[in-house]
């Protein structure tokens, strides 16, 4: 196994210490007794961005790519590579976007599901089981657990107790790895490279998770500007900006959208969460409206540039801009099937 | 593939104006640059019984009749037509006869299912998403949507955004369309012919659009006789009696359940549906209990008839009744499974 | 057919008269005209522990240890032995670990499901259709149902209806039986047999229906000798009590879980369901807190000895004793699949 992982280096320790390592060894020993070591070990769990080093999100693009290859064949030459396999999606809050796309995934390679699509109200936790104790039950289950959650970090306390893999498809305010992946993907997909890229981030930048780990995810690569344009209320955190700059990546605020539009090769639009704002809704209603991407924004956009947004859209991005060929978050959401479908085929079978 | 349209000619023009047309070659344009043109080209999309013609309906209907072997064959014999195909049922009110009934087509052919029970409350509509929006991103994910939706016209909203065949489930109070095929289908099965049918048509006639379906479709056949028995808060509206006159079909109103029992080759029940009777308690009460089936019904009916329902039943046809050989209704509902085989196999591979 | 009967006694009539009894003849009258009669007729339906005799137990047994080795087989070498076949879960209250279990079994060997999680507020069933009325539909969509329900005796209610095999998944306060089946094979495969084991039952017996269900299947072994530790509240029944005498199994009473873990072969911890005590939130937490299994019952606990419950747990077994190599619970769990595994594929294909 020691070749295949040399050519897989997907586990690297974290950068910063409060981050949960990812030791090969750890895993072995975890896994020791279970008759699907093998395949598991090699890439192990998806639990947040940060576990990621630019050689794994090069291996994972390519294999991404490959399954665009077999998504798009027709339905007799589809790969049944997962066949047998089995994949519980384990959903403490409904996310129907994020979970049918994993299931599509499961599918397209050949493999099963199994659904709870509302566990937090219908399941054992409503009579107070621990999340470990469920997880126990359902790694009995299937051969993969794809966890969604409201609370922070429960992703790691079940990959924690899971002998099999674990996939946090979002827990809580915490993280959201195959949205930051399908993100960077994107926008390697739509422009052709990673290295040298303008990004204007626009939105709600203070709560929203993915922009927080997009800007993360993309200090990996070499020559990145970062424009933060946004509401003063949901401004950019500190944190996020002083990695940036600790990681040698140049940022500046804005509040010029035309402006900084002009300059980038790809704008990155964000919803504004109107939750996020309690009884002040007349701040919601001034942020909403502050920075919204239309045909004036289309104008002065470079030709070669994209529009992403993580979905759902509601006003910050105008309908009329979808028929443009730089409208690309439809088909950022279609490469969240492409990640999926590589980050399972990786987890279950290896390259 | 004109040859193969010449030997399916599913569409043809609406009769009236106001409907939605639909021409090979708007889809044709609309499906540009998909990879599986070629088959979803075939029959495009089902949300209306209008639609239909009758060669059309004579298509639909001998390909179920084919399903009914497949089905019936031991289960190493089944087909696997639809092998590698993905169905999303999108479900944004919950209707769990109509889906079963989809993904168990689905499944007997040997496709898969991604299933959403609630979209309206769980998925991303609920921050606001348009519907053509959750469209682009779940047409991304699948070959076919099956789409249930509170409003009337979401279906066809829902057609004009997607690359691939959408299935109207039913949308609010507008239409049904395979269950007014089913419906067809059984006089069909059960009589042997269309031609020349009297109907009765009992119950709840003014919101009932499983009857104004019906109604309009048994119109398309030669000598066909109408009776309609309803209570008068929930009498057959203007515009299908106008319908049917301007099609040559002759219809009567009648009190009698009895007589029009006696003459009749189909009684079709229908539910008086309680939350269209507001605070009206007494009117309700009182159209409920008014035109029952029962042994009574059963005494005067012909042998060769049968009585039909769309379920779910209450009271209006007793229990008793269930027994009788022209009790149809649970093979109307199983036929409901052939029908909807019937149109994935001719909307995702053609005949 | 009979060659094939002769080596499954699994149906004989219950040893008391209030209960249903199973004929092979009145199976056969039932689903006279059904295409598949044959596979159907060997095993009928799983509606109560009572109804299967220490032969049925054996055989049944026997099916789920090569289930394991077919779960446990790599995936390319899984059985397809049920492939074509199509399980309806129809599950009228939730219950997220039987469905999954359930849903897991029939795919690991190769089937496939149509499933429904809240039947109840969803279906048909919201607008007054009967039980009844819903299996004629569902058994028309699928090979299989399993029926989880809130009112006891609905499962034997739908298996009177059904030409397809149904199996109870829980109706209420009624019966559960696979979780008894799954209880005893645990046992079995834990210590290695069932005659002459010393078992203790603690905490809520009075409401458990699986430590009732338990008590039922295992009196019909030699030599069985059974501890009852509960709190006073919550008591195990006198009909329990005096049919275990009647059977020739020991029993008694204690308040020392200590001394009786001492002697056991098989502790069978139990949660104390908060919502029995109604108001009397005092006499809840004074039950709750009185039987705790932990690194004291441990102790005493014989070395070939095992910890079992039927989940969700609380805190009535201590986190601590979960690694112990004696803690049988997640073990006991996971049989769960194997046990319904073989009845799957005993009530679909036969041995």
């Amino acid at each position: 196994m020691a070749a295949a992982r040399a050519t897989l280096p997907l586990f690297v320790p974290s950068p910063t210490p409060q981050l949960r390592t990812f030791s090969p060894f750890s895993l072995s020993a975890r896994r020791a007794g279970s008759a699907r070591v093998a395949a598991s070990l090699r890439l192990g769990d998806v639990i947040e961005a940060q576990q990621f080093d630019r050689d794994a999100l090069t291996e994972i693009f390519e294999v991404a790519r490959e399954m665009e290859a077999v998504e798009r064949g027709s339905h007799v030459a589809r790969s049944r590579v997962l066949e047998g396999y089995l994949m519980a999606t384990l959903f403490y809050e409904p996310s129907t976007r994020t979970r049918l796309s994993f299931e599509a995934a499961m599918r397209r390679l050949g493999g099963e599901v199994l659904t709870t699509e509302n566990a937090r109200e219908f399941s054992s936790a409503a009579k107070g089981e621990t999340l470990e104790d469920t997880i126990r039950t359902v790694e009995g289950y299937s051969d993969i657990i794809v966890l969604r959650h409201f609370e922070s970090g429960a992703a790691s306390r079940a990959a924690d107790t899971a002998n099999i893999p674990v996939i946090n498809a979002g827990d809580g305010p915490g993280q959201h790895p195959t949205q930051a992946l399908l993100d960077v993907y994107t926008i390697k997909r739509e422009i052709g490279a990673l290295d040298g890229i303008k990004l204007g981030l626009v939105g709600d930048l203070a709560n929203g998770r993915t922009v927080r780990s997009l800007a993360y995810l993309i200090a990996k690569y070499q020559n990145i500007k970062i424009y933060f344009v946004s509401p003063n209320v949901v401004k950019m955190k500190d944190d996020i900006k002083e990695y940036l700059t600790s990681q040698g990546v140049e940022w500046e605020e804005s509040s010029d959208l035309l402006e900084v539009a002009s300059k980038c090769d790809v704008i990155y639009q964000t919803r504004i969460q109107k939750e996020r704002f309690g009884e002040r809704v007349d701040l919601y209603e001034a942020a909403r409206g502050k920075y919204i991407v239309d045909k004036k924004v289309l104008d002065v956009l470079p030709k070669h540039a994209v529009i992403m947004h993580p979905l759902p859209r509601l006003d910050e991005i105008t309908v009329d801009v979808d028929s443009d060929p730089r409208a690309a978050y439809f088909r950022q959401a279609k490469n969240g099937l492409y990640i999926r479908m590589a980050l399972l085929k990786l987890l279950l079978v290896g390259r």
